[in-house]
């Protein structure tokens, strides 16, 4: 339940969940019945930091779940307590945006392992009272979905009208059409793919090598101590940061233009506007998320493969899972994504199209790289809006 | 002069310049007369350390330079007797390669700022007695350029009959081009540019936080203590490295695939073949690699941008410098590069071409990625050796 609805000073990403419980909704699911991970490990009594936004319809059809990417969180249309930063999607969720949340009745969860109030590393471990830090047990995205089945059924929620989700939302959103192709008409996928690719992979280990090698990560038991691994953070921030933008877009952005100044310092300062604008999103980002968090939500991404079980055959996999039900897909993107790029979108269409699932695809052309699925876009927020309102 | 040919215990890239003195030829350059370098700084007394293949034939004729790139040295056709590497570039140097040590004088210099044996971050500053450190003047390709010619001055070689290198070397022989053009008949350049873009800036930015964040790294003041920046430095290595391959390559070489097993550990251990291999590539280049002159270096290549002193007309530049001597180019890029992708070898191509210099260009097929220059390649090595040949 909400509590109060104040800014708390921001302490580096790590607040615990009892701070930000007084922010959002959450509620602690499961009870006695464990969710039973990927890992093999039973999380029992696990709390879900969550938001929606409009009204459940009286026949309960008109729900619709956003699942948010690596960084993002429940505060998909509405600005965040917590951080006090803008609603992220304010483009696609909204009263009359695609998303309508006039129309619908929007949920959106903090994913498991996340640090938004959601069951993590940050998280206290109801069964010892102290937070879990490294001791919380590897989450993959399945577990996510199931963790979000669970919120469903909490709300009273018996079906989905869509699920929509970008990037490891996308991620989110195939688990969701995989797992449980009898629960959703259809499903939204923005900039994602199947499965992580191996220059994924290795960006994201050369982020995490970044944060635990700071002596401040202290094997992630770092929660009491004055200073975290906020300098490991933000490089692994910085990092990501660069996949997430087109080479054209820096270039169009920056360039090689001076920082406040017209002329080289000659020295280790950041001289160039590409710099000190890294720099900055990469010292901003460690006040707001917590670097257990991105170790534990990086991996969740690098284990994704939904072709694993059946050795590669992605499908063999959407044969078997869509054999009675068939929700449709709209599969959107970006020709300058070059961390998704669209031959991952192109892997899972033809997949689908084997399966016999009805296919909208989207091929859109944006300079702004991964990130375009986060910004205004005409022609994506277009089909989203006509893919959601057809066949109801 | 050479001294002794022993390989010393490796001390994690923090040797000083006077114990690869005994392992390399080096010579102290200026004297009184000091280096006038970009940032304005007079570096007198400089050591430069050097080592030359082949003989420099009576008409002093037939030298060739070769410029190393990042993190390469002079042993560009000879095992590194300090680190124990085998030779850099062995299909394009050496007896009946390419730039063949049986025709040509061959003479590659460890370059200013390096760490095998050139004044540099870890050299002992001759007023001092003590290392540099951070306290070096930053660096230029065009300061790199002007001691080379110092070099070859002091080593009796009126001109060369080519400037060859590739990346950072590259942009070095674009250096040679642009200040000695009546001194060189010719250059070859491979996977470079004339400058450096905001993607390459903000690459090697993110790597020097994680080597200037690391707490040994003590503003570059860790020679006598027990451990340096590795830590750091193999981050930034990792990051550069993932930027030296084609995505295509990466996939191929190491997918999904599990290191040593065939289940996921759900841990933050390296699972996957990507991980270990990139944990790998750091560590071992903290061996052989100091992370002071990973930051002048990385530094010198962001500087860099020939155009800048034409607002960014790089054939008002070539037009002035070219005006009387015009030596040939041979202009080698390789279409999965997106380091230095062949859209920047297109540009000094065009501007060549608008000032009358006679171009030759080998456009070449390879999933390698930037490291394409550095591997077997039997048209670009075929192209080089009849670029060198011809109109001799």
């Amino acid at each position: 339940m909400r509590r109060k609805y104040t800014i708390p000073t921001a302490e580096a990403g790590r607040r615990d969940t009892e701070a930000i419980a007084d922010l959002t909704l959450s509620d602690f699911l499961g009870g006695g019945v464990p969710l039973n991970l990927s890992c093999g490990f039973g999380l029992r009594n696990y709390q879900i930091a969550y938001e929606t936004y409009g009204t459940l319809n009286a026949e309960r059809s008109n729900a619709i779940l956003v699942c948010h990417a690596l960084t993002g969180d429940q505060f998909v249309a509405r600005p965040n307590p917590v951080t006090g930063r803008a609603p992220w999607w304010p483009t696609m969720v909204g009263p009359g945006r695609p998303v309508d949340t006039d129309a619908y009745y929007v949920i959106c969860s903090n994913v498991l392992g996340g640090c938004m109030g959601s069951a993590g590393p940050g998280a206290i471990n109801q069964e010892t009272s102290a937070r879990w830090g490294a001791s919380f047990p590897m989450v993959s995205i399945t577990d996510m979905v199931r963790a979000q089945k669970a919120l469903i059924d909490h709300l009273g929620v018996p079906r989905l009208h869509a699920v929509v989700g970008g990037s490891m939302g996308g991620m989110q959103a195939l688990e969701w059409l995989r797992l449980y192709p009898g629960l959703l008409d259809r499903a939204v996928l923005l900039a994602t793919a199947s499965r992580q690719g191996a220059q994924g992979i290795a960006f994201h280990e050369a982020g995490r090598q970044a944060i635990m090698n700071d002596p401040h990560w202290a094997k992630g038991d770092y929660y009491d101590a004055d200073i975290g691994p906020e300098k490991g953070l933000a490089v692994a921030r910085m990092i990501a940061h660069i996949t997430y933008l087109s080479e054209a877009k820096l270039e169009e952005k920056f360039g090689r233009r001076y920082q406040g100044r017209n002329f080289k310092t000659y020295s280790l300062d950041s001289d160039f506007q590409a710099e000190s604008y890294l720099r900055h999103q990469g010292a901003a980002f460690t006040e707001r998320f917590d670097a257990n968090s991105y170790l534990y939500l990086t991996r969740a991404c690098d284990y994704f493969d939904q072709a694993e079980s059946h050795g590669g055959d992605l499908a063999a996999v959407y044969e078997e899972c869509f054999r009675v039900n068939k929700p449709r897909v709209c599969l959107i993107s970006y020709d300058s994504d070059w961390a998704y790029p669209p031959s991952e979108s192109d892997r899972i269409e033809n997949a689908l199209r084997q399966a016999g699932v009805e296919v909208v695809p989207g091929a859109m052309a944006s300079s702004e790289g991964h990130d375009a699925f986060l910004l205004p876009h005409d022609e994506a927020e277009g089909l989203v809006r006509y893919f959601l309102n057809q066949h109801k």
